[in-house]
């Protein structure tokens, strides 16, 4: 009846929210969010650090910002970002609600009907969902442990016609796959993009989750390596290491792009939460992010440990999964003639959840994975979840 | 040298901002920025009702929330709005980010490049912004004291081909225009949506802050009179009666465009901020909206009533300006040979801002008329400030 736009009929079905409302039943136990535990995220420290602002600034929190964000958190930002090795001040940055809407707004500064996009398989799913909005073509190059399968990256970006225009990333911790890039990997991305007219779109939501020191060198972005900064947007948030509920992400990216992602935000939301964005800028300004990420990368370490030893402990031989250096995930790969679909049919109907492979897969169809985060499990429940897992597996292997 | 997509070329140069930016000059008296002023918001009633919150409701703030909202602010919101005469059972609602980022999804839910959007003339600069991010074309018909010009708006509906999708009107207390529509008007305007395949959006900001108690019936909604309740988006938002900082808006709409809205805020931004939800809720739940527009009413009232006095002291007769019932805004127009940007440029030389008339005309040319806002002027330098403005009108008549 509506004479809705075409674009809207580009959009990612309901179905997998279908499965994640399913999911989201609290007598399931359920390894399908991928977000912090309620339990874990830094209330109280907040609510003081507001409690000591002057009334100037709380009065500030409710009022409209700038477009590109509230200038102290810029400041506080762009001086953790540059002890990160980020190039802040050949770059322009600009804060976003969420990561999400950073996605979207270089999709949106990029991409007509019918341009490329290549991607990961698996793929973030929120990623996917931005560039469909826009009506992009993905193509989903496959992840091993150390990162992408370069020779198939290459091959993606030479063969298509007209050349692909962004390569979507996300190289550490990465959600759903649990994998880190290597070095080697890294540098020869950027190879590729240093001799291909296409931008980098670097999405880094977890490297601050190591869970060991030794593997901190791992999470060096390629935004901070690159002679090339004018090719890379790097998107990070505030999601993992204060709280999702802040909706507070940012992109810095070379002077020109992040403008016109300025012009877009400005009809999409003329500005993120001047409240929660007075919270961050607190948060960060007090230091109070080294402590709190001391106290969450151990929480978060031991819960895949205990996710991974159930996993051995459980799982059929034929099946493999990933071994996370950091971040919420493992990623779980069947033998190919099983389909995920109905090993969650079985393991919802036992009490436990999880996202299938599909939902990842740029081309919606790959299914003999799916993704188990440990971030939102509490402890105790874990190992029990996952013989559920392994259960309902064993249906089919 | 970026390959950018085309949809970006449509977006609203960057001039305006430039203007604004001039006007946030601290020393320059500004009748600017469409704002409550920073004094009034309820900071401590709102810091007060976060204390009071359980630990449990704490933590939800931190976490992502639905797509379509926090749950308890969509029940406190349909309580609110069903006391204002709004059919919450038969439509859906979504909390939006901001009430720009409603108007952006129903755009994008309807709107392909080179659909035609009917406005007014003068128009809100946000909805116009996103209208032309989406690549609509848009028609603007004049406002006169009592509303849109009815057969003005009728000649453009049946002369535009193909049929115009969206009506976008903002009939109450209008930004700029500082009008209201009359019973007539809006009895005129159904009639025609009745009678057309077009969506009414109806956006409706400011209705909460009439000056005098007897204008209260003219805010009545056309989305509570109407039978034609599925022909119509109503969009509002919280910034003007808690703060522009929550970033909260929302669209009441029928449940088919609501999920497509859903859909699109997905990929855009996920959810809005669970954190400022949660303070939104606890503010309509503990009743503290109407002890809070008891107060800011004869605030905005008497701040009105000066600008008046100082206008009909200072202006040059050929000069007139709209008499306000509430909101925000008067719109003065100049004799039509007059522009308003070389009396801006006067009028800032001087140390009074306003804003230009031709930002509010979606053709982006009329330029004989300017904005003036009372809402975030000192009372004490309202007077001095339409004097110096005054002043600069007095250079050209």
């Amino acid at each position: 009846m509506y004479r809705f736009s075409t674009n809207t009929l580009n959009m990612r079905s309901s179905e997998i929210r279908k499965l994640m409302k399913l999911a989201a039943d609290p007598s399931i136990i359920s390894f399908s969010g991928g977000m912090p535990n309620n339990q874990l995220f830094p209330c109280e420290v907040v609510e003081e650090l507001f409690k000591n602002l002057s009334l100037q600034v709380k009065q500030e929190a409710f009022q409209y910002g700038p477009t590109q964000g509230y200038p102290p958190l810029l400041a506080s930002l762009k001086k953790f970002l540059a002890s990160r090795g980020l190039p802040v001040d050949s770059n322009d940055l600009i804060i976003t609600t969420g990561a999400q809407q950073a996605i979207n707004l270089i999709t949106k500064a990029f991409i007509n009907p019918g341009d490329t996009i290549i991607s990961e398989y698996p793929s973030f799913i929120g990623g996917v969902a931005a560039f469909r909005s826009y009506g992009a073509e993905i193509k989903g190059i496959p992840l091993q442990e150390d990162g992408i399968i370069i020779n198939q990256l290459t091959d993606a970006i030479a063969h298509t016609k007209p050349a692909p225009k962004i390569l979507y990333l996300s190289p550490y911790f990465h959600n759903p796959a649990g994998i880190i890039y290597s070095h080697e990997k890294k540098m020869a991305v950027l190879d590729i993009i240093k001799n291909n007219d296409i931008q980098l779109l670097e999405d880094d939501p977890y490297s601050e989750l190591y869970f060991d020191e030794t593997y901190r060198e791992l999470t060096r972005s390629m935004k901070s390596i690159s002679n090339d900064a004018e090719k890379i947007c790097y998107v990070g948030t505030f999601a993992k290491i204060l709280g999702p509920g802040m909706r507070l992400g940012y992109l810095l990216g070379p002077k020109e792009i992040v403008e016109k992602c300025e012009l877009a935000k400005q009809s999409m939301d003329a500005c993120s939460p001047t409240y929660t964005q007075v919270l961050a800028n607190a948060f960060l300004a007090e230091d109070k992010l080294t402590p709190y990420l001391n106290m969450v990368r151990p929480i978060y370490k031991r819960r895949a440990e205990i996710m991974l030893d159930a996993l051995k402990k459980h799982m059929p031989e034929a099946v493999t999964w990933t071994k996370p250096k950091g971040g919420f995930y493992i990623w779980v790969t069947l033998p190919g003639h099983i389909n995920a679909s109905d090993v969650f049919t079985k393991s919802i109907a036992m009490g436990a959840a999880f996202v299938i492979g599909s939902a990842f897969d740029p081309e919606g169809k790959r299914n003999n994975c799916f993704r188990l985060a440990f971030s939102h499990t509490p402890e105790s429940r874990i190992a029990e979840g996952i013989e559920m897992v392994a259960k309902a597996v064993k249906n089919f292997v």
